[in-house]
């Protein structure tokens, strides 16, 4: 007998349906590899409803529904939920994919609903930046009290198992440094003036069109989500303990062409650089800011949206991960490994 | 109170060395971050004979005594034991270390050695490739069996978490190619040759004299090191079956120096390529051969002792791993990790 894991969608934009494709195409492989019978149980929308049934919930015709601008009311079972407070308190579901919009500012509510679940003992997969970010060392220590797990690999460089390299490939290592370019639509716009002359305005309307791109680019081209996911490898991998106010950062949007020109000219390009380092106090301090790499090296070889991170360890000297065509479907697989993860016990 | 774990040393030439060196150094971190006593008992030498003491053993005299060209026997206690035989047989340790030689032909001895630990219940975590290349699937099922560990991080890229980035960031993805530069002797002579206009044998005496070339250097340059190495990788990765010898094999013995120059004119780099692919007909095929890459290219970019490995997956479009640096205390480390993994029960 499989051993039958239980999962709900809170959240079901462009990665949680990725997920939900993704997961009805594996679920044949999780049962042979990982004697893993998964069974969606609830999904809670943003805008189409959403539908909880214990015995096992009919996750194509929910995302049927929700790709035709439907609503998930008819697949609900028992007495009706009223909104995600509800479905957060009562949904009965081993494992909850959170993936609802990161906030910047704070990390909520996404903060308190992942609380709120691992406190009833509920494992949290989530690809939201904003919870980790802001509560890492909270939300994981009511983990381990709870036996629950938290893992969220998806929230840095998709699913590249970025996270998971530091649990199982560094054990007893010490991370001294962790450098790297984590934020696509910024790389991709300095590639584009690199390579086809266009101004930062030009570029980063081919990213916006394209979808590459937010209408507010704001959170991209301002270093924020690359500060981010900073703070994440600082607070997870060197122990750190910063927010991402704490973070040195210099965005990309004064970059003129004559810039990257003149980096041209001098055999270098720039890269939004991110870097967390302990410093000689042992505290760990992190920064964004362009930066002007060799061309010929690793790091300007890093071209559109890929991305790349290098960890400096008192053990391995110098590793590199690099991730390449990133989408809503790498950053769903990331989910799909921290579930199989959590469910072998590897959150213990 | 920690969990006590026993081991022994079978093979202490560089590698064995830097491990213990690097155990002495992590006792405490092994203790604070995995509750983790970590007993030597055991170390068994080429050519300074063998020493076990359940009790516990002293690492450090040990390492000095063959260090300075002395013998193990006077650190042994209880009744003196014959050959290395005797201790595959009776060693009281939980998990053994296995760094002897690499035996291209046939991986033995060391296939029989780590055959006959498994069976007895023991842990091996193995450094060596033969054991690996030849009996992949018969040592990992005994080890099953026998509900022990059997992990060999450093056999690909020293101690860079390749295999396990297989078993933890990659579950539930199938591998549909491994591409990857993996012999760093090679690697170092071809970057010697476009670099500085070296013959092949210029580059070649380099490498010796510097120590990253054998005297007998046939294993590297003729591409036997990489197809081994490629195969561990086809077999564990990607459920092949293959020998050495079925890898389609072509060194860089015959590269002249006029090839390497007219790759460079042609904007590229030639670079000793392995590869593991699945075929059509679902049979996994593996070559090595030197290739011609594009200049700006990540692989071009791989200079030196550098090396690197690139996943094509079905989930994860691309994933690649780049080690720099490598050396006996970084293949010791992956032994390291593959001791906490097995300690923490991720064999299982």
């Amino acid at each position: 007998m499989p051993d039958r894991l239980t999962v709900a969608f809170l959240g079901f934009g462009n990665v949680g349906r990725a997920l939900a494709d993704l997961l009805l195409r594996k679920l044949d492989t999780l049962r042979a590899d990982y004697d893993l019978a998964v069974v969606p149980v609830g999904v809670a929308t943003g805008g189409h409803g959403l539908a909880v049934d214990p015995a096992g919930l009919d996750l194509a015709a929910a995302l049927d529904a929700v790709r035709s601008g439907g609503d998930l009311a008819a697949l609900h079972a028992g007495t009706p939920l009223g909104a995600t407070a509800d479905f957060i308190a009562t949904c009965p579901a081993d494992l909850v994919f959170e993936t609802i919009p990161t906030n910047p500012q704070d990390g909520e509510p996404a903060l308190s609903y992942d609380r709120a679940l691992l406190d009833r003992g509920v494992h949290v997969a989530t690809a939201n930046k904003g919870p980790v970010a802001f509560g890492y060392r909270e939300l994981s220590a009511l983990a381990r009290e709870r036996g629950v797990g938290f893992f969220f690999e998806s929230t840095v460089m998709d699913g590249a198992p970025v996270l998971a390299v530091g649990r199982e490939g560094l054990p007893a290592a010490r991370v001294r440094r962790v450098t790297g370019i984590f934020n696509s639509t910024t790389n991709y716009i300095l590639t584009r003036m690199e390579r086809d002359g266009m101004t930062f305005d030009e570029a980063l309307r081919e990213a916006q069109a394209i979808g590459i791109a937010e209408t507010d680019p704001t959170l991209d081209v301002d270093g924020w989500d690359a500060a981010i996911k900073t703070v994440i490898l600082a607070n997870v991998l060197m122990d750190g303990d910063l927010r991402p106010a704490d973070v040195e950062r210099e965005g990309i949007r004064d970059i003129a062409l004559a810039d990257v020109e003149s980096a041209e000219a001098a055999g270098e390009r720039i890269r939004l650089l991110c870097e967390a380092v302990r410093a000689e106090d042992g505290a760990v301090r992190a920064s964004v800011r362009p930066t002007r790499v060799p061309i010929g090296g690793v790091l300007a070889g890093v071209t559109g949206t890929t991305s790349i991170v290098d960890f400096e360890t008192d053990t391995l000297h110098r590793l590199t991960i690099l991730e390449h065509d990133p989408g809503p479907e790498t950053t769903a697989y990331g989910l799909l490994a921290d579930m199989v993860n959590i469910a072998r016990g590897r959150h213990r």
